[in-house]
């Protein structure tokens, strides 16, 4: 079974890595772009069948090691 | 309007990234991992209204700068 973990930053957490796309952006000649922000997504392949028991697997594993949960919030889901 | 881009390495690239995940789950006591693919998710707020057209830009943006097309995909979707 397939389970996606999707991590990004906290509102207001500054995102160095978005801001440096930001205005790479606009030297390539995107002038709408007001805003950047960049995240994670980690696709994990597990031995399990159990969609309960992947999604609260994924989430242990997201709080023990994909996610800095001082500064970062995740996701995760199933993929179909 | 927020248009999401999603960067995922193509089929049969090594992910020397998402394999050190899966060895650093598997110390941390979770075997049932079998493979992690590990990509980006890129958030862009664009000063612009019509879907459309923030989708093509989007995707020229993906094209020049955010995913490099020798080894990466990506996905273009407005955020509602």
């Amino acid at each position: 079974m397939k389970v996606r973990v999707a991590v990004s930053l906290k509102d207001g957490v500054l995102d160095p890595q978005g801001k440096a796309i930001s205005h790479a952006l606009h030297v390539l000649e995107f002038p709408e772009v007001q805003g950047v922000r960049v995240g994670k997504i980690i696709e994990l392949e597990v031995g399990e069948s159990d969609p309960e028991y992947v999604v609260q697997r994924a989430r242990r594993m997201a709080e023990s090691l994909l996610a800095n949960q001082v500064i970062e919030d995740f996701t995760v889901e199933i993929v179909k």
